[in-house]
């Protein structure tokens, strides 16, 4: 027997995400036989109650809906509790037997992580049998965060501890790690010589929904960019581990976290935006500004584009340019490996056309792998050569089609309750990108630079242009 | 005006090629306006005659069955004329006016250069507004070749003498520079560092057809690799040159073709295969064999396998494996750049399955560039990550899919009618390709290598996996 518990089992995360995933992990006939879900948050609800918001979870996802079996539901327990309620931490002990492995999904407010360590521990819930995952936030600055990390590692050693960043159970992230070391067309090429710059970007079209005070209180800089886009960077920018174990890739990860060139007071106006939305529309439909949306005014940052530079041999000199935001002009996530022209055409007149090479990694809404070339135009050439690009597509639509897309969490989860830990993120890791990422909060608050104005729809304020602009460089939209 | 005169205008090579080239430049109002074509052979046609032969030929071929203009027969003249025969000379000097532009498009048998540049020059038919095309065989060895070229160069200065390799004409051959040269993905890989070995094969599943005493006299060796695949060869692998200019082009290719390592008696054994082809069956017929259709037995080889190495820095050790035959199991003409595999796998289970990367140009039957490269398969993982090939298509199925397919000589034709030497060879590149093909038939000769037999249909004889399974490699089929 097995349990899986699920912190925050009513939770947003946990409708949209955690048990469309077990449902169709389950459908695939992927969870262990005697598997039990258990869902615990505030609310009073009983099995039942659990097992009809979760039928409804299941149904409201695509990938889920489909393929979920009736015999899923009855996995579903639920034990009620509040992370101060030392009570509540017995009785869900109770619904795990003696020394079954638990695998324990923890996705709560930083503030919750010591009662909650606490609670488990009393209750015999922290015992070498026990997993522990843990989801974003953790933490709102490297001071939280270490004080989230000693408490956990007070009770659970690192290799039991499962920090999630759901980016990294997205295909084609780990397609990045085949490409880049099972191909030796690109990794020779991986680096300051032939890369120009590199663009990583998560767009959102949605605005602060119901997020809040939460939202206000993070802003994109922690919300976005210290986990999921570091994390991206990582792997982009990482040297080939030996080989794909949690503890080589997570060392080298480790390593280019630690090298990214310091962001502070003398470098946030040169390498950083601030952006807000205001009113404005999305594919034709009006949408309010940010502060409307909060109901007050507000410094927090919904957009933010960096220039970060890594300072090590490979990448050099090399700008990683990050943009996120909300209300932007669509919705997409994707890595672009800009490289570098070619040194010298020879084609005289067919010049004006080139374009330096491109590989294209997109991870939302589509995950596609594409690698733009230039080509000959067919033809006579009475004029000489005429070239244009010509985009090869290593995306799912064609080799991949015959596969159902997962859903990032499915294999997360499947990796947690397997204990495979490689796609984790280790506690140095996320230590290294809070360190960056305080460096840059103390650089804005040091020059006072607040957030500028960018109309929501489109791809935030003029000055995310001018940062890559200054370079020569353009955004791949 | 201008005029093209056709040397031998009934034979093989007009019907097929040139004819159907002309009449679909002419359908594309490509010819200059008042361009006459007049067709010479022995044969004791009239213009109507020969219009007749024209037309037949023009409808034979699908490019041009569909698009050719009636007015095009109405550039047709025809004058009847012997190499030896001094009038027919006359004759033809009065078909065009004085001091017009004239293209001479000299096709035929290597005995016949000399009288036919006499005949020329004494009709005052090579003067400065004449360009002379030659089509191979351009000599039958070092000597002869030379021989040929200097009886034209007293005649014609080397930039007034369009020599044809009409591989050249072919769309992917010129796109195989702007692949090379308007990229930077591949140039950095474009040596020994990174390239394992190249293959370049050109596999026909005809026999001897009409060629009888002619090809029997000649041979896979000097029928295709002198020429085509030795141009293949050097295309590939030559230096960037300063431009796409004719003269920069072909002071490359030279170097390249200087630097061929040469096969003499002590490498024939382990560098060359000669085969000849006994019955078999080609897609489900049966076919004879070499000597049944010759009527005779004979030791030409139809078949011919090389190991050629190059002896500079670029291509140190990398085998260049060339073969081409008569009666194979398949017509493909095609380049393939074998990459070196990654120099460790990180995969762990995944190794077995990783293949190393590959770039396939594709000349016949159809013009493709595909690039092979590793993938993860999409799944959980569960027994480590899985890989598998995946091709990449540049072809013209996909991105060039718009434009019509032209024949290969019609490029050439207008390149000749237009003053474009890029796409024609120089004199030294041929002489430098006699060289070597002297050497490894000088080897032949000495150690008394015969053909083996090698079934038709098959992929050649034995030896010629044996030759390029003793460095540890397959072809590719």
């Amino acid at each position: 027997m097995t349990a899986l518990i699920l912190f925050g089992a009513t939770g947003d995360l946990a409708r949209r995400m955690l048990l469309p995933s077990l449902a169709a992990l389950d459908a695939d006939g992927l969870l262990p036989e005697g598997l039990r879900i258990v869902g615990t948050a505030r609310s009073r609800l009983d099995d039942e109650g659990f097992r009809a918001a979760a039928a409804e979870a299941v149904a409201a996802n695509p990938v889920s809906a489909r393929a979920a079996r009736p015999g899923f539901l009855a996995r579903l327990r639920y034990v009620p509790l509040d992370a101060t309620d030392r009570p509540g931490f017995r009785r869900l002990a109770e619904a795990v037997a003696a020394g079954e492995p638990v695998h324990i999904f923890l996705s709560t407010a930083p503030a919750l992580f010591p009662p909650t360590i606490a609670g488990l521990v009393e209750a015999g819930l922290a015992g070498p049998n026990v997993r522990l995952a843990l989801e974003k936030p953790l933490g709102s600055d490297l001071a939280s965060a270490r004080a989230i990390n000693d408490a956990v590692a007070a009770a659970f050693p690192e290799e039991r501890i499962f920090r999630i960043d759901h980016y990294l159970g997205k295909e084609t992230v780990q397609n990045l790690l085949a490409l880049r070391f099972a191909n030796t067309l690109f990794e020779p090429l991986w680096r300051s010589e032939a890369v120009a710059h590199v663009e990583i970007t998560v767009a959102e079209t949605i605005g602060l929904e119901d997020r809040g005070d939460t939202y206000d209180a993070t802003g994109a800089l922690r919300d976005m960019v210290q986990n999921h886009m570091l994390q991206l960077l990582a792997l982009v920018a990482m040297e080939p581990p030996s080989r794909l174990s949690a503890e080589a890739i997570r060392a080298e990860k480790v390593k280019v976290l630690a090298s990214l060139r310091p962001i502070g007071p003398a470098e946030v106006e040169a390498h950083t935006v601030r952006g807000q939305y205001v009113a404005g529309a999305i594919a034709g439909q009006p949408v309010p500004g940010y502060a409307e949306e909060l109901g007050r005014a507000s410094d927090t940052e919904t957009f933010v584009a960096l220039k970060v530079l890594i300072d090590n041999w490979r990448w050099k000199n090399v700008p990683f340019y990050l943009r996120t935001g909300k209300r932007l002009a669509r919705r997409k996530s994707e890595i672009i490996l800009a490289f570098r022209p070619v040194p010298h055409s020879i084609f005289g007149a067919g010049t004006s056309a080139m374009a330096a090479n491109r590989l294209e990694i997109g991870l939302q809404p589509e995950e596609t792998i594409r690698l733009a070339l230039m080509a000959k135009v067919p033809g006579l050439d009475r004029a000489g050569m005429k070239l244009r690009e010509v985009t090869l597509d290593l995306g799912d639509r064609t080799a991949f089609a015959e596969q159902r897309r997962r859903i990032a969490y499915e294999r997360l989860l499947l990796d947690l309750i397997e204990d495979r830990p490689t796609l984790f993120v280790r506690r140095d890791e996320v230590e290294a990108q809070w360190a960056f990422i305080d460096g840059i909060r103390a650089g804005w608050h040091e020059t006072g630079r607040a957030v500028r104005p960018y109309t929501a729809g489109s791809w935030g304020p003029a000055e995310a242009f001018a940062l890559v602009g200054r370079d020569g460089v353009t955004w791949h939209d």
